[in-house]
């Protein structure tokens, strides 16, 4: 017996049904049809306290999503239950999508047209080459390598930072702290899509963004608490950076009154840069049920040392 | 001897030491130093008044752009004066840069998180794939092919409608008054590229713009006479259309108080769409001047009774 449980009711219902046409020799159940002590796989989002406890037989857990840092975070995870999360079910492409509307929104100057338009000022600024904009992508996994690839192909100059060097084509990569730095240095734009570990927390603080280019973007799109939001503010407010777009936030949602939803250079976004797109997630995790019942290891299994 | 002139002194000396450096045997001059009587060529943005009946031995003109529909209009433009206009100077790229910004925000919903920012709204909508955003091009010329080949490659269905019917991989040409309609009622994105001939002005009325599809976008980024102003507002305030991306209006600068510039639905830009390159104006030029040197016809040729 496979549970699938998210907090949203619908939301497992339309789960159930695409698991049980992918496949029927499975009894995928939600949490009020489940026999607790059958249940051998866990499929969720957002594990609500006591779940796990209740489920003696649990074999692995499977996450709904790529990022696994809650899950990890919680005290009554078993140590050494399998975990496994999504690579990329369609999120590679989401992502592209929203770094590229950053990078070219900065590039083509749009949220100064944008500032000038609500002053009703029309002020042309000299045009800028894709190959004047240096873009630096922190995290450089299945998905920031697929964001970096794309923006080299839109012309862009590619910097990647990871925890271990990695070989992608035109991608300047850079690793360990001094990389860190030199990317901050010298990137016009910054996009963030690192996950959040016990090592990446915190990361952007106020004095490795003062290390930005003055004038330069930050796009944050992988988890709110890697980047100091207050400093990231003072660093807005007194003219440093030029603008930023955040689809992540320290606490979410954003709370109410909080300065970065009225600040003129901040674009806010509801953490949509990429969703997991259920048809996508539904195959991959068929296929590591599959893998499991042949007796292979499935893909996607958490290092749980290394957060992701 | 060439005369190089354009409404910003500044910008002719740039030129004039672009044109010096690439065709050293030639004498190119601004308007001061030229011996008007010695003019055979005349390179030019914006001609001033009584500037053409002062060369009597003019034989051709240059504009240092791709829309001539201004010097077109010029009562003092004489009958079979060959006339040369810019064909790409690095505005494909631009343009498809433009157009691409309008089609990302529309397809990933940023003109709604931007007003729900606004408003302090944490509300994520449905993700939506480039698949299910049907895209029109208005004018299908060098510009607007290139745009509709990058569309298509980022995943948009595209149509495209010219004049003459065209052939261009995975993009469905239309053409005439009926195809027309049916790329504003199949598009969601409409993106009009076109000149402004006496065929295209006021093309979109309100009676062609209602044809669009309820909360699909428009993106004018040709000339602002071709649409309707206050049609396009009428259905953005009634919520027939979604929003719009505007960089090319009736009068220019959009005058002060204009409705346009806060309205929350539109974004303003000011005519920066695709802006020529010098560098890339000049080599270009410098070809055609080469071309009609050896006695053979130039490239780009303006057709006049077409207005392009």
């Amino acid at each position: 017996m496979i549970l699938v449980h998210t907090p949203n009711p619908k939301e497992v219902a339309t789960y159930l049904e695409l698991f049980r046409a992918a496949m029927p020799e499975q009894l995928f159940v939600d949490v009020n049809e489940a026999c607790l002590n059958a249940v051998r796989y866990l499929i969720v989002w957002g594990v609500p306290d006591g779940l796990i406890a209740s489920l003696p037989r649990l074999e692995a857990i499977f996450a709904l999503g790529a990022g696994v840092d809650k899950l990890l975070g919680r005290a009554d995870l078993p140590d050494g239950m399998p975990l496994y999360r999504l690579l990329d079910s369609g999120m590679a492409g989401q992502m592209t999508e929203y770094v590229r509307y950053g990078v070219l929104g900065y590039q083509r100057n749009m949220d100064v047209y944008r500032r000038q338009q609500a002053a009703g000022q029309w002020r042309m600024l000299a045009p800028r080459p894709p190959a004047d904009v240096h873009v630096g992508i922190l995290g450089l996994g299945e998905i920031g390598t697929a964001v970096a690839k794309a923006l080299v192909r839109d012309g862009y100059p590619v910097s990647g930072w990871s925890r271990s060097p990695k070989h992608i084509h035109s991608v300047h990569s850079l690793h360990g702290e001094s990389g860190l730095e030199k990317l901050l240095e010298t990137s016009q734009v910054v996009a963030c899509l690192l996950p959040s570990t016990p090592q990446t927390r915190g990361l952007l603080n106020g004095e490795r963004l003062s290390l930005m280019q003055p004038g330069s973007m930050l796009i944050n799109a992988g988890r709110g608490d890697l980047v100091d939001q207050n400093a990231l503010l003072a660093l807005l407010n007194n003219g440093h950076l030029r603008c930023a777009q955040l689809d992540v936030f320290a606490v979410e949602p954003l709370p109410h009154g909080h300065p970065l939803w009225h600040h003129p250079s901040v674009t806010v976004t509801p953490h949509i840069a990429a969703i997991t797109l259920r048809q996508e997630a539904v195959a991959q995790i068929v296929g590591k049920l599959r893998q499991l019942a042949r007796g292979e290891e499935a893909d996607g299994r958490v290092q749980r040392q290394q957060g992701y």
